[in-house]
């Protein structure tokens, strides 16, 4: 039994504070707000993003950061992308050196293409900074059902360690070392998912998203590669394995927003229908820098920036990627 | 304009059939029986397959297996996979020296453990054999919806020839030298996709779909890879894509099959119930066979096995499946 902080209330953060406590750990769940806090000590759940997954009544519910960060053998952060630099900046002065903290959370911050970790990292020097990422839906993993996961660290004992936290007969949880594979592949996949999600507004057919999540994905791990990543990552539950489900799936904000565009939406319409943070729409922009700075060709997020910030229409965008696609699949010949 | 001809009228026979057509080639389509002949020259389209994707009036439809061979440019291999070997030996007589016959049945014949294209050299070993494969539904493709596919062939210009008469703005097509690779995937997804319908009937979600999906396509590769495949090959079209598509689509047989046996459906009774040909319950014990032959591990596809022959029930398969899976990602550590 383990001593667990999770900071963030959101979905996931709920989930896999329920999954933990399932395990039989000792679970402290941080919000950013005395309201949500006020919500969790009442109904014990999310009522909002998470009805239905009932946190025990030994769980202990704040809105104190250090109360959630003091004494744990582990920190979970889940809060949203955008709140990750402040979120840690406002840790640190609680975190002990060399206490673990597992990102969740999934996004490249634009000004600075930093990942996640690399954030965390830099805003608290003294933390192991680890990430936890792959085809999780926080609504499926709240009902038990049956899912798997990558844990990636920089030494192999902190991952085995968030493995056997995690891990139980339904929720399989992976190690690696490549921790930048695991991130780029997970932001940058709710791009190529908003792209699926036009072409699913535009009527367009299972072969066309099969083609947009083909080539997206090998797109990303020429990036990643040229990075410094391991290219299997992109291949593996963090890159293909959480791109299928965000592309496929009634759950995913990606795709949604997607859709919307393709039905003739702007993004900021489709964004305001959505109503949760879309972090693909942040993550464009970002990758459309890395293509620049690491001069890797990506047509795909190359073309939802254009859909996403230069009113280019969305059918006219995916008729042009589908002639633009080069024509030797391995570039073998 | 070349003069082509397409043997097999069933649903994909028929779809490539109206999209050459349309391209500007000449067509001559050959049936096994002569009452889909009838059904082409009264209808011009397949009924029963493929409603309402009708064929000109200048297509020629013919039960004479020389008449569609005789001064073709092209021959399309269409028919379904058990029937590959037999209509390969009858249209031997027929077939010129160099003739270029392109494959687009999918499967691996399980006493011989050969793949389409080796039985159709073996069988006219003076034809130039070539193979078509991709995420490509006859149903989308004949309503003109965006698709990309992979035109594998031992000699570049064989695949760029049929890349030029099959492409147009809608249908793309990839050029590739590993036609090795191209076919064991396109079989062997056909397992993975029983094993993700058997979930989907299990009542599982997303989650355990893009685990299935992930961990499948990298088992085919380090089978294909051992067989001397291209690794590249399985993460394109004709391996990830294709086995997206047919793992999500509600056109699939194998999924379908698959998620009756997940409600509880003998192997019998499913294939009663879809009424076509479900090439998966085939490739299974192929690749079962291949993976004790190259002894290489192939979890889901021996589990699939015994699901499918040996009675074991789908719930205890797939949680067994859970817990059997390796823990750490890349084989890195």
């Amino acid at each position: 039994m383990a001593n667990i902080g999770v900071i963030g209330s959101g979905s996931w953060g709920t989930a896999l504070a329920w999954l933990l406590h399932n395990n039989g750990h000792k679970i402290t769940l941080w919000s950013y707000l005395t309201e949500e806090t006020e919500m969790f000590r009442q109904h014990h759940q999310n009522v909002d993003k998470l009805p239905g997954v009932v946190l025990a009544d030994d769980v202990v519910f704040t809105c104190d950061l250090e109360e959630s960060i003091r004494d744990k053998e582990l920190l979970v952060l889940a809060v949203p992308s955008p709140a990750v630099r402040s979120t840690s900046r406002n840790m640190k002065a609680h975190v002990r050196p060399g206490q673990i903290i597992v990102d969740v959370a999934k996004g490249i911050e634009e000004a600075t293409l930093m990942t996640m970790t690399d954030i965390i990292e830099e805003e608290i020097p003294q933390a192991e900074v680890a990430v936890l990422s792959g085809p999780s839906h926080a609504e499926e993993v709240g009902k038990g059902l049956p899912t798997t996961i990558v844990a990636g660290a920089h030494r192999r004992e902190t991952a085995e360690l968030i493995q056997s936290l995690f891990m139980n007969p339904v929720f399989r949880v992976y190690t690696s070392p490549d921790m930048l594979g695991i991130e780029i592949g997970a932001a940058l996949k709710n791009v190529i998912a908003l792209a699926a999600g036009i072409a699913d507004g535009l009527g367009y057919g299972d072969n066309t998203k099969a083609a947009l999540i083909t080539r997206g994905i090998a797109e990303i791990s020429r990036l990643g590669t040229a990075m410094g990543a391991h290219p299997n990552t992109f291949f593996g539950l963090s890159g293909i394995g959480d791109l299928v489900v965000t592309c496929a799936s009634v759950h995913s904000r990606n795709r949604k927003a997607g859709y919307l565009m393709g039905k003739g939406y702007s993004m900021t319409a489709a964004m305001e229908e959505v109503h949760m943070v879309v972090e693909g729409v942040y993550s464009a922009r970002a990758g459309l820098k890395l293509s620049e700075k690491y001069q890797i060709e990506m047509p795909i997020i190359k073309v939802v920036n254009q859909v996403l910030f230069e009113e280019k229409p969305a059918d006219v965008a995916v008729n042009e990627l589908m002639q633009r696609m080069k024509k030797d699949e391995l570039g073998a010949w």
